[in-house]
This record gives structure tokens, sequence and C-alpha cells, in this order.
């Protein structure tokens, strides 16, 4: 990986944390418990780790305030663990860097205004008018529409597209095969069709899809312009791969939604709204400020700011893990029905 | 947007509507009620957003023939005020039109043939045998493999992919990173594996995927080949981003698949079909012309026309409500026959 | 399609049938059951398609051992009469051979290694320092970053993309669009965010996606990238379109995962593993070797090798099954226990 090589007081300081152990270790890479040696920094919290943990050659593991420790083993306290981890990794795998210019075989329209410090790879495209920040890459296949505009410092993987009119902010990631801007499905149902039958009218969708700063955006994910007004996910939220955002969705600032979530049209995330895997999100709804989603449930009804809801429907977590657990039961119970009523058949035979 | 200007009485025209207030007014886009202006036409029909309706400063909006509106309020009365609205935004929007010609970055084989009329935009590939016809944009990055065919009127979004032999019918929209002929997931298990042990024998796709005329695809949406014979997406049906239609699938004329949906190999969808989000339908089936299936639901068995049908395993909406309301109150069941059980102790007890 | 030709002996020596009926039967090619004619193979094992198998004009049919026909149909008996018709197709579809050499409108970083034998079609990319193998087939728009390594014998559909310094096995299968090396989606909270405020800290996703030998990874589908150590398909898996498999995830050799299937970062499915299609698997599980999930299940917890489990939260098949017979009860059992509270009250008035 990197030549960098820190000790691991050079990296407490860094980010924020406290030695125990050898201040003086030489640390020159990170790796996860079981593969890391004697240059690495490991990281533990997951108790599911634990043995691994004890029994990895890392140089230092990152840990929690509170952890046990065997003596001996090098440590990075910190406040939060994974946090000083993640930014000591940072300092061994730095995001790529742009290498200024525009390569022969991209295409820049004439009207287009790419920033000198961007890189601007073979095969992307840059359409009329659209503009490109400083220090920003487009890797090969990417395409910019007609006065798309992405900010500085931005990374659009390979085959990431960003259609017309369509504004990305600073230090956005788009990861391979994501689109912004695509038509949202919006169709007004023709019964005449002039003349020619029944048909779909596609309802234009002249507006666009707006990310804020910060944004991260997966592998062939989908954000929707809107059909009139703006499609908008928020300053620093994370939406993972294959998600769909629909047309005039928001997005709130740093929620998280993970693989394969959909949400439907005009519903409005508030902000740090976290939805697990294959949440279903139907259109048109408010979900408040802080809400969480468990993984695959079918959200139909606005939520509450700072609630926790599961299931299909979804409902109040709480609400929903006693509907579970009872649901479990649901055969035992119709035997115990079953029993009764013979109970009371005898009962009413009784003289 | 565009320049175009109408007045409220000629659009009224144009779309088959009927002005009230001033004919007069001039109209120079569409916008949604809350952000129109003097010179937008705007469109209300969800009671969830009346409060809009009262405040908006549209020059004009579209409203069904027994909306009530605050007097002074300019009209445009439609039997269905959301389809002259998409007309009326049809106008002020207009879909792309190719500048005709071939791109110098572009490639064309030899052997394809391409409209004069058509315009193929920088690193789009036109393969050995390929067609494409008057009027169709390729953007960048699309793909159409050898012998593949698109008709006339078509938009193909950037890094669109039609594979070898697969057939777009006329006003075909395939929206960004759209697949049409990927291999169908087709495998015979095979233990012997030629002594190498066991394997999974690729079966060959060798159908093809035949979209007709005025099909919409999705972002990122897949519709696999035929293993033989032809996966077939009809006349007008739209899918939205993301969906997964497998090899044989077909999907009737004028249907609907919203995102994210998932329909198994060989099944066969009537006409006007209309899925909800995230569904999904096992191989093999029969769907019935203008069943509709709620978001999520879980499709296992054949339907019968023109039936509703929700949850999983999906079955008709009346019964997934009714059973839907009586497993919310399993908790109170159980607490029920726990009272009950003692009550007949206490009467078994009883002399 | 292909101008070869066999006899129905011949085909039957080479696939390891046996003929019953005319072996001299010159066949030409494979086509489905209603559509074949007399030069066709066909195949019948699904008894949904009996009538069509009754009724079929095909020259010949394979079937398995026991199957009953009408006397004169020629028939090609097997041990497995799918597997020995997916090979006799192979003969009529033999896959895409490459046309060595690199095409001038292709990218080929001067220190890419890219064999004699191998094809690189228009406009595909290869980065520094990748290499792509023997009679290996890149179709326009593919990316590969630097480093990147592709085996012998893969053909990778246009616009799939293979990030930095991940690695594809021999006879690796990519469907278009399909990203392997995205990005794993881990963050870690930064309530500080160095004074600036909440943020999610991107955690360098540095690990690589590896893709063993004889995988086939779908449209569009997703492999991230290891956080640290790599996310693994093993040999032989076949995963369909866009399905996620998220950061560090290990598939297990032979398995299979149906579209739009989600596993959750660093879950470890086993050997011969089946997930049918929207199946969601949380992350950090262990599944073991030859477990089959239904479709749409959501799968929360570790699974002992050869089971068969199903629903949300998933549970063993047959758990599943009798409790989804009894909630389909709970209606009527809502009735039964209240016409008993009715009876005990009466029972409790009687003197």
């Amino acid at each position: 990986m990197s030549p960098a090589a820190y000790t691991l007081a050079e990296l407490a300081a860094r980010v924020g944390g406290r030695v125990e152990g050898d201040g003086g270790a030489r640390i020159e890479s990170v790796a996860p418990l079981e593969a890391a040696g004697p240059a690495d920094l490991s990281f533990f919290s997951n108790p599911r780790y634990r043995a691994a943990f004890e029994a990895t050659r890392a140089g230092a593991v990152a840990v929690g305030p509170g952890e046990a420790a065997a003596p001996g083993r090098n440590l990075l306290r910190a406040a939060d663990p994974y946090l000083a981890f993640a930014k000591v990794s940072a300092l061994f795998h730095p995001p790529p860097a742009a290498v200024p210019g525009v390569a022969p075989a991209a295409f820049v329209h004439a009207s287009a205004r790419v920033h000198p410090s961007a890189e601007v790879m073979p095969f992307a495209y840059v359409g009329a008018g659209a503009a490109v920040g400083a220090r920003t890459i487009l890797f090969p296949g990417v395409y910019l529409g007609p006065g798309a505009a992405v900010g500085s410092d931005c990374v659009l993987h390979a085959n990431a597209v960003v259609r017309e009119a369509c504004r990305l902010g600073d230090r956005v990631i788009l990861q391979p095969g994501c689109v912004v801007g695509s038509d949202g499905f919006g169709y007004a149902f023709d019964a005449e069709g002039e003349g020619a039958g029944p048909r779909h009218y596609k309802v234009p969708q002249a507006g666009r899809a707006l990310v804020e700063d910060d944004v991260e955006l997966g592998a062939n994910a989908c954000v929707d312009r809107g059909t009139l007004g703006d499609t908008v996910v928020g300053r620093g939220a994370k939406v993972d791969n294959l998600v769909q955002i629909a047309h005039n969705v928001g997005v709130g600032p740093l929620s998280i939604l993970v693989a394969q979530v959909g949400v439907a049209g005009s519903t409005k995330l508030g902000a740090g709204v976290v939805a697990g895997g294959q949440v279903g999100i139907i259109g048109h709804l408010h979900i408040g400020d802080g809400v969480k989603f468990g993984a695959q449930s079918g959200v139909t009804s606005d939520v509450p700011a700072g609630e926790a809801w599961s299931g299909t429907p979804a409902r109040p977590h709480a609400v929903w893990l006693r509907e579970e657990v009872a649901l479990r039961r649901v055969p035992e119970l119709l035997r115990e029905v079953r029993r009764l009523r013979k109970e009371i058949e005898a009962l009413k035979g009784k003289p």
C-alpha cells in the first residue's frame, strides 16, 4: 500500500487518541485483526470478534475507552475507536488525486468549463455548458449532460451519469454506474390516445436532481430528476448501491440509505434518517428527523421524528417486535383454542 | 425553460379543456403550486395539497370538473386535469430532438445502417449489421450489439445497452444504464463436470429481447434475452428504474412495473398489469389482464384477470387486508385466551 | 443461428444420452416445444408443459429416463435431460470468440499487459498495470482500473466495470453494467467533524474484490471491494442481475444468488448456497453449506448447513410454512374466541 509510516504516538496525536504501550511502535498500514502483522494498526469493538482480538499479531489495536486487553498489547485508546481507525486508514489510503488535464480521447464540448486542475479521462463526455470544478475526477465513460454542474473535489467513477441541468456539490462521490437525473416515472393515463386507443402519456420530467456537498451515491444507484421542481439529496447523505430515489424526493442531510432501498415520488426524509437494506417507502410521505427503519420494512405512513419503525406495513419497532413474537405463537394458540372449545362443550354438558 | 408562450385559452383548446377566468392570461411555463408565478400553469388534484392550491401564485391551475376554487382564480377545467397538465407541460418541455449525424468519436460498423436523420453521439457503438431508425438518438456510451435493431424516434440515454439481435420498436426510451438482452440466468447442474467435479453448466441464452413501440425502460433496469424464443415487453408498457425482467418473460401492453420489481423467468403478465415497487413475481406464472399488485408483494400463484392482490405470499387484497387487521390483534388475543383458560379452570372447579 | 448440423445419434453420443427413434434424424438447432420444427431438438421435463410436448413438431425431444412419450416421437433419453439439452444447445450457440487485437478507439495504458489473443473493443479502457488474459473479450465501455487483472477466456460485456486492484479468474462472465470493486458502504459517525459539525466520515475501502474462476455476474450487479481484506465470490458461483454483494462478503463456490438479492457486509455464505429472488441477508452472519433461502426472505441469524429457510425473519422452511398456514386462520380464530367468551359468560351465569 502506501510507503508512509508513523509511530503509534504520532497517529494518536493526529486522530485524538491515547497510547497504551509502546508509543514508538512503527505503523505502516492498517489491517483486519486476523491479517494484521507487527507494522499494522488494527481495530476492535464488535465483541463477536474478541477471539481474533486476543490472537491478533497487530502492532497496535484501536479500542474504546473501557475495553479490556491483555498486558503488553499496544493500544490506541479513543472515544470512538472506529472513527480513530478510519482516520488512520485514510492516512495510508488517501482518496484518488486528480492528474490535471483532459485526455485526448475524452469529449469536452467547446462551451463546457472544466477547471484546469480537474482530470477528465478517456471516453468521458462533458456536454454543452456543463461545468467541472477544481480537482474533480471524471473516470472513463462518465457522462455529464448539457448544463450539468459538478463541484470541486468530486470523484465520478467509471460510467456514472449526470443528466442535463443536474448539479453535484463539492466532495461528491459517485460510484460506478450511478445515474443522477434520469426521468422520473410519471405518466397520465390517456384513454383516447388521440384516437389511437389507450396509452400512458409521458409527463415531462422537467425538474432537476440536486446532490449536495459531501454526498456519496453507490454503484448503479438511481436518482431521478423532479417532474417540476427538484429531487434533492441533502448534504452529507450516504446512499448505497442499487438504491432508487424517485422524482421530487427529498433526502435529508446526513441520511443513510442502505443497499436496494426504494423511496417513491415526493416523499421527504428528514435529517439523519436511516433506512436498512431493501426498505421500501411509498410516495408523498413525511419522515421525521432521525427516523430509523429496519431492513426490508415497507413504509406506508408518515413517521414522527426520532422513532424506529420496522415491518410491513412499518410500525413502531416495539409494537412490531411484540407482534412478531405473538405471531410465532399462533400455531400453539390454535391448538389451545381447540382445547378450550372442547372443555367448554364439556362444561355445558355438565348437569 | 422554453421561450414559447400561449394564452390560457390557446392551451385549453390544444388539450381539450375549458377556461374559467381570464382566457387571455399569458402562460410561459408550468410549475408546482408552491413555486408557480403569474406566468405559470400549475396543477391540483391531490387533496393533500389543497393548502398549496389555495395559496398558489400560479397564473392558472388545471383542475378537475368538480373542483371548488376561490373566485378570481384562473382555471383550466379538464375531464382529466393531470393529463391536460401533462400535455401543456410537453408544449413547454418537448422531448430531445436528434441533431442528425454520427459523431467522429462514435463507432459505427461498416455494415450497420444508421438513418441519416438519427444522431449518434461520441463513444456510442453500433455493431455489425445493427440498425438505427429515423430521428433516433444514441447518447454517449450506448452499445448496440451486432444485428440489434432500434426503431424510429427512440432515445437511448447514456450508457444504455442493447445486446446482439435484440429489437426496440418506435418511440422507445431507455434511461441511462438500462440493459436489454443480457443473458438469462440459466444453468443446468452438472454433478460430474466432465471429471472436474460439480459445476453449473451455462445454458446458452440464444433468444432475444423484444421491446415494442412506446415502451420506456428505467435507469439500470434489466431485460434478459430469452433462453430460446424471446423475452417481450409489450407495446406501451412502462418499466421503472432497477426493475428485473428475466428470460422469456412476457410483459403485456400498457403494463406498469414500478421501481425494483422483479419478474422471474417465463412468467407472462397480461395487458395493463400494475406492480407496485419492489414486488417479486416467481417464474412460470400467468397473471391476467389488469391485475394490480401492492408494493412489496410476493406473487407465487397465477392470478385471474382484474384482481388486486397484496402481501407475501400475495392473495386477494381484501383477504390480505382482513388478515393484516387480524394479525395486529394477536397480542391481545393471546391475553384473552389466557383469561379464558383461567375462567374455564375456575368453572371446572365449581361444584 | 449456426450452420452446424448433427444427427440425433451424434448428439446423443456427444452429450451422453440414448436415442429412441430415428438416430439419423438431422438436427440443425434447438427450439422451445411450441416453436420447434423437424430440424430442431427440444426439451421436456416440467409437467406444466405436457400439452406442448405432445403437440410439438420438434425433430427430437430430450427427456428424462422415465418420461412417457407417444410412439414415433424421436427422443434423446438422458439421466439429466436438461443438462443434455444445454450441451446440445451450446453446440449450436457457442460462446463469443475473441477476435484478437486492440481496437484503435480503445485505451490501453502503456504499462498494461493485454494477451495477444485477447480482444479489446472500442471505448474499452485498460488502466495502468492492468492485465487481460488469453482469449478474453472486453466489450465497448468496459473499464479495468489500475492494477486490475482479468484471467483467460473471460467475457466482460458492455459497460462492465472492474475497479483498481480487483481480480477476475478464468472463464468469468460479467453481464453489461456489472460493477466489481465499488467502494463498500462504510462510514464512521463523527459528531465533531473537526469543528464543522456532524458528518459521516468515509472509511477507506482499501481491500479488493476477488471473483474466482467460472463465476458469472449479472447485469448491473454490484460487488463491493473489502474495507480491508477482500470480498470474494467463489469458484463457479452464479449471481443474477441487480444483486448487491457488500464489502468483505464471502460467497461460497457454486452458490446461486437470484436477481435482486442483497448480502450485507462481512457475511459469509458457504458452498452451494441458494438464495431466491430479492432475499436480503444482514451482515456478519455465517450461512452453512448448501443452505437454501426462499424468495424475498429476510435472513437475520446464522443458519446451519443443509437447511432450507424462508420468511422474514427467516426461519426453517417447515416452521415458516406451519406458521403461514396458521396466520391465515387468525380472522377465524378471533371470531371463535369471541364465541368462547360469550359461552363462558353464559356458563358463569349458570346457577
